[in-house]
């Protein structure tokens, strides 16, 4: 249960996961955070929207990156340092993000590891965009 | 249900929450986004690592921030822009974090605002900080 | 709060309960096991699937066998000995399960109750069957 | 997004995951199977029971079989066809459970393959076992 160490990743190296986000989803997540803003639990309100609609929370979407990271690349024992994220189109219940991230920078003297990290709908819209540092696991 | 347009924004205003992070909060967040990181549901694993417990997801954490600027400053009608975090400290089951956003620079000709954001637990240890910036909802 | 002994029980005795099996129900029970599989969670990779959308995980659906043995035949006290399920068709999301337990054989000296079980959708269509063997309570 | 095709499959393959069963995921999972058995969410009765305390939904357990093998081995594309299940000791909440399958018989002819299936508590002891046969997926 241990995932890559830094000698064991190449740049361009990258892994993605999909999901279709559903009201669940984001109705759990507002109970998590208490983030009950009305764009996000409020049909009536958000039909009034520029969005026409309610959508998931952006931190909800930002948070699959960590999954990516933390359980495939580089995987468990990764320590996450940094993550940075645009927010540049909304995402509506029923939606599929596909989630990728991708090795752009490796310093293996100061065990770091740069990701870019996109989030794009089943349009092939990007949704957001950013990156992440990562501290990659060390061998045993 | 609207919240301040940047006309009612001042440099240093502020809001803050806070919540304690419960095991309920960390298992519901691993089962939406599907990080089932043994860091975060694994008590075994994770009493051999550095933090010797199971620890919340860093962006479970940063969540709360989306938290404060969607519901209270500058609160709904607010679009989120960009989050950029970086994760200085584990989150342990039953940390008490308080979650504090601060204007830090305003823009009023492209009717945005950036604000300093920074998780700090019971103990006063910054577990997280970085900053957003967003546009305030304009008047009606 | 105890149910039937074996001396209650007799041949052919049955129960069931219904429920519609929700979008809910399915991301809750992949967030708890960690089952994400695209078939449950991916509507545009289930689109191409043979079942042509997203369907409900078969081991959540037979979860609902224990329902009744636990609470209502037998009821409260029941040892959980065994289960088979054959999984026959697919649930999707909004499918009404019937779900069955019948009493097949009893063997009071070891006291040990042997059931049907079954759960059927609203065409009709049997989806799961199996058997489960049970200790039903012993008299206070 | 597919799984290891029958041909890519022999006999002793092996594949395991791991989870700290908590409350969370108990009360949750009798939300959405109704199973509300008070062995499960009573505390006050499990205290006067053999176990002492109350204790996971067996068919809870069994369901992590389904995760592996929907999601790494076979993987994506499998048909779940058969599940047996026998329950050898309670799970109490706060126990690590490790599930594992392992390749037993494979038949090409009729692409079936036969998984032994069992989970162990930290302390090693099994709490459940018993076969799955899947259908792997087919290759492109």
């Amino acid at each position: 249960m241990i995932g890559k160490t830094i000698q064991e990743l190449s740049l361009g190296d990258s892994e993605q996961i999909q999901k279709t986000i559903s009201e669940t989803d984001v109705y759990l997540y507002a109970g998590i955070t208490g983030d009950l803003n009305p764009a996000h639990v409020n049909e009536e309100y958000a039909r009034k929207t520029f969005f026409k609609t309610r959508i998931a929370h952006g931190m909800l979407t930002a948070g699959f990156i960590s999954t990516i990271l933390g359980n495939k690349l580089p995987g468990p024992g990764t320590i996450y340092i940094h993550q940075s994220v645009n927010f540049l189109a909304p995402v509506r219940f029923g939606d599929t993000i596909t989630v990728k991230v991708e090795v752009e920078e490796i310093n293996s003297e100061k065990n770091r590891v740069k990701f870019k990290t996109t989030c794009i709908n089943q349009d092939g819209t990007t949704v957001l965009d950013g990156e992440a540092i990562v501290s990659p696991p060390k061998s045993a």
